[in-house]
């Protein structure tokens, strides 16, 4: 019966070229992907925000109850323990506890590196002493949001708490939420492992209020990081300038640049990858080789009925997915750059040739051994990235993300008198006397004040 | 008449000691302000977003027409020639010209080192060969937001435009409202200096609108920098995701943490010359002393008669300063971090000693001779900065804000072996089998898959 209502699902996604008469409203049409809020969602999520803020832990224990089914009396009933969470990771088998470490283990190696490669305070003196810089330091407390239900990911909690960490910031809350108080056990253990502070099982819009405005319990944080669904999203909009938040993380997509020496089957499961994550993840292979394209074809008709998630990858390729003929690696590498993909593939004998030509991406996977899921769970750099063209603008979450910079400047007697002169004449002509006379003040001969302009 | 009608304003900051028993709600009151946009300019703005992504050029000249009382009967009379940024900069007096020139390269130098420092692409390899990294490129295209009219200051043409190309940015694209056609000449000047591409006399949530979205003559950009009022506020907000933005910048503030070792005089003009900005405009003196307090209460009292914008510096004074009596510099120090102020003198013998105490600021100007004003114009180091506290979670305007970043990873064939064992452990303890799956493939002993959990 139910391999009737539910027959093995096939996988065709659109076949274009760029040879086509039509490819660039079919092309455009494949893309299209709209970020708007709808008005309802916006709406509820400003009130809610405006609820949290009025009733900090009652309304937070009142969201939780009504959207995630979890009765409490009070929000100490939601915090993790840091005993539970140590709990949590010691309840699991080893090989999944080593394999924590050792992903958590490589991840904060990349990004000590980052640290040291971006993120450390630099200055110079000019000739007359005066000294110029930019001190960076740690934000003192981050929030980090780990989406629930279906959706969670142990990884995504160590590749937002170990950057954070790595930064040096002092308290790490990380919000969770768990519909019907079902807790994810590799959840709570990768908390542990990436050394988060505390823990509250609240989420959605609520959670985020709770962390911008603070509660009574939840404690006001500097920056909230983390993906979630739309209430999310528009929470942290709403409530960006007030903290810090990171991107707003739209569906997930892979774009491979195929030039035909890779296995089929890999490519054709890194699609997959992609697609299983989500009907509205959006899978793309480029390729000058029309035979390859074939080839991959197959692979997805022969591997698809193996999945267990067929008929989630199914859909998104079918709605959102392409195989893509180029007249040339250079013009898929131009197409890419349109499209300035989550996660790109260059799959290809002479990786390193095409790399260059690549402007715009969020991580960018080199040659036919990097699979994409090397780099979501392991390879050591961030897997939160940024999605649905932001990457024109936008970078990879990282230890930038949880320091600033506070610019540095002491002007020596002898800088004062040079720049003073040159600053004032700048004032003066903006009209902003009190700057110019600050600026004149420092003079070893204070000349008299100008009048206004 | 006008004397009798406008006497010479007073300026009594608000004085506090943190002794006093009602200190606490005294210095909360004082820094209280509210970034909150009101809900009729949030729906004006979606309105006029709305309209000029529906129709371009003729939505932006309506508003134009309507707002800044320019008619225009097609966008290119509204666009700013080369030609006439140049002649805008012929026209100065050779004085001007050499000031805006030495601002322009010493902003220049600094931003340089900025880059250097914390805006290169870095890569290492593993042992087994697996390479990791980030590849850091300049955005394509920027908007730059100059805001027009009394606040029209070259300075922030210069402040803005120089990191973008500093960064490497391809085009910078400038738009500045001109309220009944009136140009700033040293504005168009310093855009010359500066290396804008194209101009736009064009301003409000419109202006915003089309560099977000692109019109006929106005293109699409990547990011849009820059300050502007309550409208531009909160049209940059709505936009962000489409397009990146900069922070939002709410009333400029200076602290002063002084150990009474400043003339008086000098400490009173760095006040005014944040106060001169705007009524809302924050001046906040911390302090020991209580003699040197008075004394730059009697220093106020001496030059602001003197200042042309003394009414604007009396109100904000009145209405938001305060001279702040601690008990010691330590106290000071701490008090300076929960305001996080967007410009921290540290007006002291030893600059040095306090300023590993400080925390969270904008910019730090260090020593007697570091006027704020130095800094706004000519220092080096960029003016446009986190304000209202978000110097807790956000850094000046800089280069990095006009690059962005892409991981880099090429997995060798070794690494592979080793990281595809792992990936694949913690996706299938995620339930991601095309995850796991495309990793196995790449082994060279693939094992069979495993069974959904």
């Amino acid at each position: 019966m139910s391999t009737a209502t539910n027959p093995m699902p096939t996988a065709r996604p659109l076949r274009l070229s760029t040879s086509d008469a039509g490819f660039e409203a079919a092309f455009a049409a494949r893309l299209h992907w709209s970020a708007e809020t709808d008005a309802a969602i916006e709406q509820r999520v400003a009130d809610i925000l405006a609820d949290v803020r009025l009733r900090g832990d009652a309304a937070v224990l009142d969201y939780t109850r009504r959207f995630d089914a979890l009765d409490a009396a009070e929000m100490a009933a939601l915090e993790l323990s840091p005993d539970e969470l140590r709990a949590a990771f010691e309840s699991l088998p080893e090989v999944q506890r080593s394999a924590l470490r050792a992903a958590a283990d490589r991840v904060r190696r990349y990004h000590e590196a980052q640290r040291r490669a971006a993120g450390e305070s630099w200055s110079y003196r000019d000739e007359d002493g005066t000294l110029l810089g930019q001190k960076v330091t740690p934000l003192d407390r981050v929030g980090i949001y780990v989406p629930g239900g279906k959706a969670a990911y142990p990884s995504s909690v160590l590749m937002n708490a170990i950057p954070a960490h790595v930064a040096g910031v002092g308290e790490i809350i990380m919000v969770v939420p768990t519909p019907r108080g079902e807790k994810n056990p590799l959840v709570l253990a990768a908390a542990y492992v990436a050394g988060v502070t505390r823990g509250f099982t609240i989420g959605g819009a609520q959670a985020v209020a709770a962390l911008a405005y603070g509660t009574a319990t939840v404690p006001k944080v500097d920056k909230i990081t983390g993906p979630g669904n739309a209430y999310v999203a528009s929470a942290k909009k709403r409530v960006f300038g007030v903290v810090g938040i990171d991107m707003i993380a739209g569906p997930s997509e892979i774009l491979v640049l195929a030039d035909g020496s890779t296995p089929p089957e890999w490519v054709a499961m890194d699609l997959f990858s992609q697609a299983e994550h989500d009907e509205l993840a959006q899978s793309i292979l480029l390729c000058p080789d029309a035979a390859y394209i074939d080839a991959v074809q197959a692979a997805i008709d022969r591997l698809l009925p193996l999945m267990p998630r067929a008929a989630i990858i199914a859909k998104s390729l079918n709605d959102r997915g392409a195989l893509i003929q180029t007249r040339s690696m250079e013009e898929a590498c131009a197409i890419s750059n349109r499209i300035a993909p989550e996660h790109l593939e260059v799959s290809s004998r002479e990786p390193h040739r095409w790399e260059p030509l690549l402007r715009h991406a969020g991580a960018i996977f080199l040659g036919a051994y990097t699979s994409e899921s090397l780099g979501d769970y392991c390879a050591g750099p961030n897997h939160v990235l940024p999605t649905s063209g932001t990457a024109r603008f936008s970078s990879p979450l990282g230890v930038y993300d949880f320091q600033k910079r506070s610019s540095l400047i002491e002007v020596s007697e002898a800088g004062a008198q040079a720049l003073g002169t040159l600053a004032a004449e700048l004032a003066y002509g903006e009209g902003l006397q009190a700057h110019a006379r600050a600026a004149e003040l420092r003079l070893r001969e204070v000349p008299p004040m100008r009048k206004p302009r």
